[in-house]
């Protein structure tokens, strides 16, 4: 692999560019990387941990003489940070974003990016329920797909650019518009992340059920949804409400499933629920299919 | 370890009933094990992977001088089961069963129980999405609770020596009552699955967005949603429609809250989301303490 950008500026030290560091200095794919994040804490673990060939104090010198700055904080503060970085940006640089939504950060950002240059936002389509600058790894994006969504009117050699970047992190690159992000992401992200979050919500609400069992049995099944429902209450908040839309019509889509099938419970409706469930499997099969994930029992955790 | 029951009949031979044998296999639990499926295919399946001592063609031939007959078939068909080896039990002989569901369970079986022999109930919690004779593995219950629900009256020495065997299988055993049993397991795995069933087959629904895409993009928090929607159709049926009341229970308290939370987002709401999805994580936080989890991120399954 070879330089991609020769100076690339992390702003926000969580999972997301933490694991591009590590996959950044795996490829060699920048000349040097410098990082920012809010809190002193942050900076300082990352100094610690040797994340970033310079943790920067402030936001200016972390993006100055950068060739690509890219935004690796919660999607409700995208455009707040875009404000702040305009003016320390060098003409010719290239601002992206890694958020989960882009409808609404492409309209919170792209108002503050400067004449002259270039913003390409972006979506990997990886993560884990860690956050913070310790969670990363290299191997996070590798064969995930990265979603480019360039602005209409971007430059085809720059989108080109950042298609070969995220190729050279591992990932497999796709272009998309940003409503269809928005509403694919709603189905495939946003609207199981709430429903995972809320079921574990009743979990711990339900009087007559103890935490302590809840905990004990949870291999049944609901093991799955508290590893969902462990990831950043603030990502995942900043997320909801940057994609109300989406969100809302999905969840009214499963809503009105579940109320079906309850019906179907209630009315003792063997064939329906046995035609629901195995009209399922076939997707599962996709899944695998593509190498999204693996068929071992229990993703091997049941083997000792 | 040793010999706990001399003969052990499994009917029914698929996940459970396999991961049984392999386990008392590596115990040397039993001292011989017969095994009886419905189908002449899972019989000559089992027979050629060496599952059980001996695969009978019929149910009389596979229970005759058992020690202890455990029934691993779906939960619908539990008391039909029982009602046809009954004749065939030997006097002093335990008939266990493996359903997910116990209630109905023990109101269909237990009247087909003869005089003389001891009725047993249990419930493994340990599971994965897999089926059928080859899905079996001996490490499955290792580590993972088994519920024991005896019914009023049952024999001390016959409920402490089925505790004696689970623990041999490598499980830990709790004892509970039918009811509660059934509640527990709505909340940590009935109702858990119906909404991963229900978000699965939305996803497939969307006219607008493709299954290809939504293949390609799983990884971000819907891949687990269909691994615990790939589970056996037959399975699931029978359990929803044997545990109706409590999974509708949960189901409407499900429903409640992810009207609030719906609301939420509807109104901007971003504190009532940040406050439920920092409660949330402690109960996973439970589970990685007592053993039910790994911590990995991804399962490890993010690491190449
Ligand atoms: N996690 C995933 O699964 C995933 C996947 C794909 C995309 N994304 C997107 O990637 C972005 C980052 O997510 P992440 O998981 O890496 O988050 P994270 O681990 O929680 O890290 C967020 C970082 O942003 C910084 N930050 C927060 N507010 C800030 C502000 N007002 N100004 C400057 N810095 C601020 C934080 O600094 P402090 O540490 O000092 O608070 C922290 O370093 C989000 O937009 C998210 O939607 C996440
Ligand atoms: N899977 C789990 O996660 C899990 C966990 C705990 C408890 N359980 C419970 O364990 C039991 C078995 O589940 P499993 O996952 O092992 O099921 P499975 O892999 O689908 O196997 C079911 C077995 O039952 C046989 N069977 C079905 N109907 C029958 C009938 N009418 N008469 C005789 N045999 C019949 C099948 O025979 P054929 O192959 O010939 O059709 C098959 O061998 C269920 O009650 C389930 O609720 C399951």
């Amino acid at each position: 692999m070879s330089v991609v950008y020769g100076r690339v500026a992390l702003i926000g030290l969580g999972l997301i560019a933490s694991s591009m560091f590590w996959g950044i200095r795996r490829g060699t794919l920048a000349g040097e990387v410098t990082g920012y994040a809010r809190s002193a804490e942050t900076r300082e673990t990352a100094r610690q941990i040797g994340l970033c060939d310079e943790v920067c104090d402030t936001l200016a010198d972390a993006v100055r003489d950068a060739d690509l700055v890219v935004l690796c904080v919660p999607v409700g503060v995208m455009g707040a940070v875009a404000e702040q970085i305009a003016p320390h940006l060098k003409p010719g640089a290239v601002v992206s974003d890694v958020g989960s939504v882009k409808r609404q950060v492409i309209e919170a950002v792209g108002p503050h990016i400067p004449e002259g240059v270039h913003f390409i936002p972006t979506h990997p389509i990886a993560g884990t329920e860690h956050s913070g600058p310790t969670s990363g790894f290299a191997e996070l994006f590798d064969n995930r797909w990265c979603l480019i969504v360039p602005p209409p009117g971007a430059d085809e050699a720059e989108v080109a650019r950042m298609e070969q970047f995220w190729r050279a992190l591992g990932s497999m690159t796709d272009r998309m518009e940003p409503d269809h992000h928005d509403l694919v992401l709603a189905v495939t992200s946003h609207a199981p992340h709430l429903i995972a979050y809320t079921m574990v919500g009743v979990a711990d609400d339900l009087r007559r059920v103890t935490d302590s069992e809840v905990i004990k049995y949870s291999a049944a099944g609901f093991r799955d949804f508290t590893r969902i429902a462990a990831s950043d209450p603030t990502m995942w908040r900043d997320v909801f409400l940057s994609n109300k839309e989406a969100t809302l019509e999905v969840l009214g889509r499963f809503t009105e499933e579940l109320f079906a099938l309850q019906r179907a419970i209630r009315q003792g409706d063997g064939e329906h629920l046995h035609a629901y469930f195995t009209r399922t499997r076939a997707i599962r099969r996709g899944i695998i299919e593509a190498g999204q994930d693996t068929n071992e029992p229990n993703f091997g955790r049941g083997k000792a």
